[in-house]
């Protein structure tokens, strides 16, 4: 099942993107962190053993905050039970949110663009991962052939937003496309600037470690984000 | 030929997703107006009859700009040839520049980006549209279908950005594909500031009038950018 998946049982080290994501990340030194979709708390822990001062970790899943705590020997880090579409935080009492692969669940994107951008100081950072709105459009989202045979990603109804079903581990997982004009612009609005956007590529060196991931040279499949609250 | 597609045969009226453009395009009273790939001049004459100080066209196309010169009646209005691979313009001397559909044809646009940065006045604009990468990048850019008979876009080879050639009226048109994070970090590299991007969709009204449109809506067909100098 989903706790099986590499990024769970090798945490950061099981991710491809992981090395793209850490690129993008300001200095963590004496950072106040929030970690929105902790699952089991891999990044939470980095960011401390990284230099953050204190890390809020934060998901919806009772059972992964509850390895995330079993697994956690840090008095800085902190864990509790959120649903990011209602999730309220202090103003101005974070230096940095990060989220990995959480936001494309959220069916209120700009509810939570604000509230980020109040909760951060100015200055602060916004860092994170959906799955791509390239990779999510599709009302049947899986590799085709063209017709020279080549692998291709299928793209339909990519104007059309709103809710995706996939059956993935659980039947019927929703998630909500929004285009990458829209994730964008809802950012903007949010008072956030552009710092850097990346587009999961895997590095030669990793196609020759797994071969599986040269697949991903042919679409995007995340998306990555760093903006900065002005 | 080119100059019988409805944009070039009915100017802007013609580009369905100029209602899109003009929303993004900043006030234009006074401003002095590059227009980079202005072809017979619709949009040129389009800024100075909606308040431009003055614009100077440019187009690599020798046909294009004696068209566009035969066609303008304005002393404000100047066009030259220009290829926007090498093209030097005066420091800090316009408030916008203007390009439709035009820098995809561009190899290096990280220099092109430097040259326009270059040459806007501090708080001067940049807006322009080009293919959008996910409509650029398939090796067989063409509608299929998916397993259940939809309209679907091919998306293969997108990390992989450079040279695409398609029989486009003429043989071997040469276009250059970039992923959208290169050209968003190309922009903010050259000291842009994001300010909102669009992927043209047409409105329900547009589809009423032109059913052709709706496939537009599976596929993104054009990405719009509008940046500020900082």
């Amino acid at each position: 099942g989903y706790s099986q998946l590499p990024r769970h049982v090798h945490g950061l080290a099981g991710a491809p993107e992981w090395p793209a994501i850490k690129a993008m990340l300001p200095d963590l030194a004496g950072r106040r962190v929030v970690d929105l979709g902790c699952g089991f708390g891999w990044a939470s822990r980095w960011m401390r053993e990284n230099g953050a001062a204190s890390v809020l970790g934060l998901d919806l899943s009772r059972n992964m905050i509850d390895r995330a705590i079993a697994d956690t020997h840090d008095e800085a880090i902190s864990y509790r039970i959120a649903d990011l579409e209602t999730l309220e935080l202090p103003p101005a009492a974070f230096d940095l949110v990060y989220s990995a692969l959480t936001f494309h669940y959220v069916q209120d994107f700009a509810r939570l663009a604000r509230m980020i951008g109040d909760a951060l100081v100015p200055g602060g950072e916004l860092v994170f991962t959906i799955e791509h709105p390239i990779f999510m459009a599709a009302a049947r989202p899986g590799w085709m052939q063209d017709h020279d045979g080549r692998k291709t990603w299928p793209v339909n109804g990519y104007s059309v937003e709103g809710e995706r079903r996939t059956d993935w581990f659980a039947s019927g997982v929703l998630k909500y496309h929004r285009t990458i004009a829209t994730t964008v612009n809802t950012l903007i609005e949010a008072g956030f600037r552009l710092r850097r956007i990346g587009e999961f590529a895997p590095t030669q060196e990793q196609i020759f470690q797994n071969g599986g991931l040269a697949e991903e040279l042919e679409r995007p499949m995340m998306l990555l984000v760093a903006a900065v609250k002005d």
